[in-house]
This record gives structure tokens, C-alpha cells and sequence, in this order.
């Protein structure tokens, strides 16, 4: 793993480790923490749901599993700084880390469904949102506050979102949420809050510094540091993007056809629907071979041919989704203060060199 | 109105026609057709639903208002060639009505949930897509068919969808979808069947001409004129866009500060939270004021103030929506074949005059 940060501890995978499997093996699955992580005993932990409810109530985690019925989802989590380091090639980003293009992951995730333990509190009309906290304190807030955020009402009823204990058909680990962690299809990252032990159904967005200070998209503008309460609007769900795994960017390679590959997501209710690769700078474009889609919320993996010629060549791709939304150009023009949701077009750079000649 | 066809009747108003007023009054709502208007007796209409459900089953007008509760929705139904004439500055595209800004519009619809009537119908598990067939015939077609189209059935299933026999609190217009027709919010508005009578869940996405041929996405290089079966991708949901309603472009203005104001919108599961105004050519922007949200299915219109030279200046707007998407900049990167779902950046030039000066 690259790790970006050790305390906390922030890390992706180098970006070939996410090619050739559409679920990612735990251990290549990149992680995201604004504080230490927390060792929580599965059989003390319990989750409170209050606020705008008619019932509030505790739940253990086997009295949780027992009340409920199981739910598996195949889904992307994105972190909403994937990518960033293009945007630093555009103008430093003090503070935040250089995420490349593997801060996204795909995996399969089981446990029961928010809106089962929504209903079953009595969710009252007035609850427009529905807000998690976590069990980790964060030390990047003064004074230190449990990492949270919210979402609207109508995805804390949809299907999809989960509190999960379980990815890839085995128990979470303590840096992926263990015992229990939302999961959010569709949205930023951030928005799956680990180690979750408390709902809180609110007539107003989070409060929360992660969702009222923090994954914020500000105007380029904006003062970074500081960020009044409420500037700029809030992330949450994910635009159309893609990004290359294999070859990495830099590499060389042996001059003439040279297959490349990659993943391509858009959150919310779109799905992939075209990948396009250029060798002239988005001149023209041809379509790449597009894989399996294995739910409307996981990742699609993209395939093609490039012929490499001896010497440099820039591939470009851009994916487009089913509202016919298309990745833009310019990661110019994507750059923010805090170096957010890039979505701009997927660049590598191939070295084309010649085929060794066998002599005779 | 601006008349692009007599027959079949297409129309869309001045762009000021919209301006001023979040529900846009049935006389300045664009009309998009593909044959001529028929004119049912709402005595005599039936509907039809068939296909993968348990049972089959045809309501009369009388029957679907007395069997279900009725419900409103405010909602933009837009043409999927909105905002074409910017795509043919940069290549023709024969064939094609050049439709300005203002085929998109904003009303009130009243009729049933298409959930309630699936419901009641049994919608069988391996319904995948529910289709919806008109009473117009296409001339277009050769040999002549319907109008008709499909959405995904998780699609069809949410509330916002409906039957609908009234717009603005006024029953349809015959040019509007009279007795009946559907509307599919965030959608183009091609899967809004007008005149509708017939309804079958399926396996599959529609093999109507108009789904499967065409309202399709072409890559740049596609034969337009043809068209194979399927190629490309459907359209459906809706990518965030935005145009200006005042002043017209090319519009002469007094040289000072002119307010400026359009509408901005997104489909599907996103909002509009911010619109980008510059007068730089995109160099540096600033932030719009933003109107009200009716609903999640609602546009936004937008304000700001514009200070005009004398001479000629160029407004650039772009809006984003609540998943970080931004239109994109270009209109020769949104070009294709048959000219849809043009979102780029828009533009329009202001002719600045000097305020006339008063002599004593």
C-alpha cells in the first residue's frame, strides 16, 4: 500500500492492485480516517437511533442482526479526494493528501437495511435527514469531535444503504468499521461512516465539522483554511469518472499494441455506459471494451488496445455515464481549494521502446 | 411560439417567455411531436397494461381515478434536442428541428402514481423495464408506429412518476398528452409518452423506434442517417444544464450593470446547488444568485448583475449540480450525430450602448 498518512492512517493501493478483480481484497482496499481507529468489542457495541423518531431505541449488535433481515450490495466507496494528485499538478493543496487514482474500491458488503431500523423507530414525516456519527474522535477539529455526516432522507430509505458488519463475505476489520459501518452507495466516501454507534434522524443537514466545515465543494476562490461554516455546497453524490490501472503512468513498454484497462464509476442512480481513449489529445476517440456491471452500484472495468510507438504517447480517457454526462477536460478547470471530486479526463503516459531485435 | 414544424407540430417560445416564473404557463410550453395530434374522447380512452404482471388489466379514465389516490408533482419535462442550435455552430445536423434554449419547461402534474398502478397490476420480479406506447403514429416510422419508450423499473416504481390528466391544474391540452399521458421526471422528455394507452412491464428496454433507434447517444464518427439497431446508448436521465432567459443573446443594452437571469436544472437524483457566471471567457467566474427549489424535480432559475462596456461582451454561464458536476465547456466536446443532450457551457453576447446623455 502507499501510505499517505500513518496517524491517521490514510492509504490506496498502488493502481495495478485493483486491476483484473471487480471485488477488491480487503487488504488492497484503500482507508480513510480523520483520527485513530477505534478497538471496539462486538459484544459491547450498540447503536442509538433518536432524533425525529417516534420510538428511539438501542440496538445490540445480535439483537440487530436478529430483529432485521441480512442485505448484500455490491458497491463502490470513492473517496471524494480520489484523484486529487492531478489537481496538484494544477496548484498545491496545503494540508490534504496527494490521493492518486486507487482511493476507490469495490466490494461486496452485508447487513442489514437503514430503512428496515428507520421504519422500525417510526421515522417521523419532518425528517428530512438522516445523520451518523462514529466512534472515532478526530483530533483535526478543536476541540476534538466524532467523525459524521448525513444524507437526505429519500437514500436513507432506498435499499441500497446498509449498516454492514461484513465485506466481501467476511467480518469487517477494525480500520474498515469493525463491527458495524454505513455504507452509501453512490456517494462520496466520507459518507459511510465507520464504526458507527449512533443515527440521528435531523429536519436539517449534519452539523457535523465533516459535513458542515469539511467535503465541501468551495469556489477556487474560497480561503481554504479557514471555510466558514456552510461555505461552498455539500459533496455526497459522485459524478462520472474513470481512471487507468494498468500500465501506471510513466511506464515503458515495448513499442506496438499494448493493452490497457481500467475502472470506470458514477454514483447516485447512473450507470457507465461508454468509455472513450484518445492518442492525439481528445481529437478523436475510440470506445474501449467495457466489462461486467455487477450491480447498479459497483464499478465497470474498461479494456483496449494502444498502439504505442517508440517513444512518448499520452492516453486519454474519458467515460461517460446514462444521463449522457461525460468527464470534462480540464483538470484545470476541476481544481478547488481543497482538491474535491476531480473528475477530469484519465491521463497516462506511455514510453514506447523497441522490440528487442534477435540476431541470428 | 417559434414553429420549427407545422406537421408534426414543434414548437418552443422566445427564451423571455420563460423568464419571471417558476411554472411555466401551458401557452409558452414547448411542444414536441413525432405525427399528428390525436384527439381522443376521454369518455372513450382506455388503458392497457399487460406484460410481466400478474394481471392484466384495462382502466377506463372513470376507473383509474376512482381506484387510486391522486397525486401532484412539480416537475421540468425536457426535449432530449434542447439547446441543439449551439451544436450546429459547430456541424450540421441535417433533419434535426434546431431547437434554442426553451424546450424545456416547468409545470404541475396531477394523475395517479405508475407505482400504485403496477402494484395493483402484480408487477411481476422479472419485470426489468415498463413501457409505455401512444396513440400517435409516427410517420416517421417506415411502416408507420407509435410513440413509445421505456424506463428502468426502479424507475417506474418511484412516486415521483405518474399518470397524468392534468398540468397546472388544468386537464391536459389535447398538443399536451390528452386524456392521459405519462410523466417521467428528470427524464428527456421522450419517455413522458403523450396520449398514452398502453403500458407492458418487460425483460429488456423498449424496441420502439424511438428508444431503440433513435434518442440514442452516437459517438461523433456514427452514420446519423442510418443508425443500426441499439447503437450508441439511450438516453433517459437528464445532465445538468443551464441556459440564459434575459436578455436574448445579441440583445443591445445600455452600457452599466444589466441583470441577467436563466433557469438551471439536473435530473434524476441531483439538484442544482450552484451557477457559474463570467464575462472572461471562463478565466474567472462568479457565483449567481439562485431562486427557489420547488421540488427535487424542479429547475432553479438564477440572477446576477452584469456590468456591460460599451462594445461587446460574451456571458458565460455554467451550472453544477449536487454530485459536483459542472457543464462542460465545450460545444465541439458535446457534439454527436443527432444532436442531443447538448449541456456545454452557454453563451450569449450583449452589445453595450452608452446611456444617452442629456444636455440641458
Amino acid at each position: 500500500m502507499i501510505v499517505h498518512e500513518v496517524e491517521p492512517f490514510n492509504s490506496e493501493p498502488p493502481r495495478a492492485a485493483l486491476a483484473g478483480q471487480l471485488l477488491t481484497p480487503v487488504d488492497t482496499f484503500y482507508t480513510r480516517n480523520h483520527g485513530p481507529i477505534p478497538e471496539l468489542d462486538p459484544a459491547r457495541w450498540s447503536l442509538r437511533v433518536d432524533g425525529l423518531v417516534e420510538r428511539p431505541v438501542t440496538f445490540s449488535l445480535a439483537g440487530l442482526r436478529e430483529r432485521f433481515a441480512e442485505h448484500s450490495v455490491i458497491a463502490v466507496l470513492q473517496c471524494a479526494g480520489n484523484r486529487r494528485a492531478d489537481l496538484l499538478k494544477v496548484a498545491d493543496i496545503p494540508g490534504e493528501a496527494p490521493w492518486g487514482p486507487a482511493a476507490t474500491a469495490n466490494a461486496r458488503w452485508t447487513g442489514v437495511r437503514l430503512a428496515d431500523v428507520l421504519r422500525d423507530a417510526g421515522l417521523l414525516p419532518e425528517a428530512t435527514h438522516v445523520e451518523f456519527a462514529g466512534a472515532d474522535l478526530s483530533p483535526e477539529v478543536d476541540p476534538p469531535e466524532v467523525f459524521g455526516g448525513s444524507i437526505p432522507r429519500r437514500k436513507a430509505l432506498a435499499e441500497e444503504v446498509l449498516l454492514a458488519w461484513a465485506m466481501n463475505d467476511e467480518p469487517l476489520t477494525p480500520v474498515h468499521g469493525a463491527p458495524v459501518r454505513v455504507v452509501v452507495p453512490g456517494y462520496i466516501g466520507a459518507r459511510s461512516v465507520k464504526w458507527v454507534d449512533r443515527i440521528t434522524a435531523l429536519a436539517h443537514s449534519s452539523h457535523n465539522f465533516f459535513q458542515a466545515r469539511t467535503y465541501r465543494m468551495l469556489p477556487p476562490q474560497a480561503d481554504r483554511s479557514g471555510g466558514r461554516r456552510g461555505e461552498g455546497f455539500e459533496l455526497g453524490l459522485i459524478a462520472v469518472n474513470s481512471d487507468v490501472l494498468e500500465p501506471d503512468d510513466g511506464s515503458r513498454v515495448t513499442a506496438g499494441p499494448v493493452r490497457v484497462t481500467g475502472y470506470a464509476f458514477a454514483g447516485g442512480d447512473r450507470t457507465i455506459v461508454r468509455v472513450d481513449v484518445s492518442t492525439d489529445g481528445g481529437r478523436s476517440w475510440w470506445q474501449a471494451d467495457l466489462g461486467e456491471q455487477l450491480s447498479q452500484w459497483s464499478w465497470r472495468h474498461w479494456s483496449t488496445t494502444v498502439e504505442v510507438p517508440v517513444g512518448s504517447v499520452e492516453v486519454v480517457v474519458r467515460a461517460w455515464d446514462s444521463s449522457a454526462a461525460v468527464q470534462p477536460e480540464s483538470a484545470a478547470g476541476a481544481w478547488n481549494p481543497k482538491g474535491y471530486a476531480n473528475n477530469s479526463w484519465a491521463r497516462i503516459t506511455l514510453e514506447g521502446v523497441p522490440a528487442r531485435t534477435t540476431t541470428a
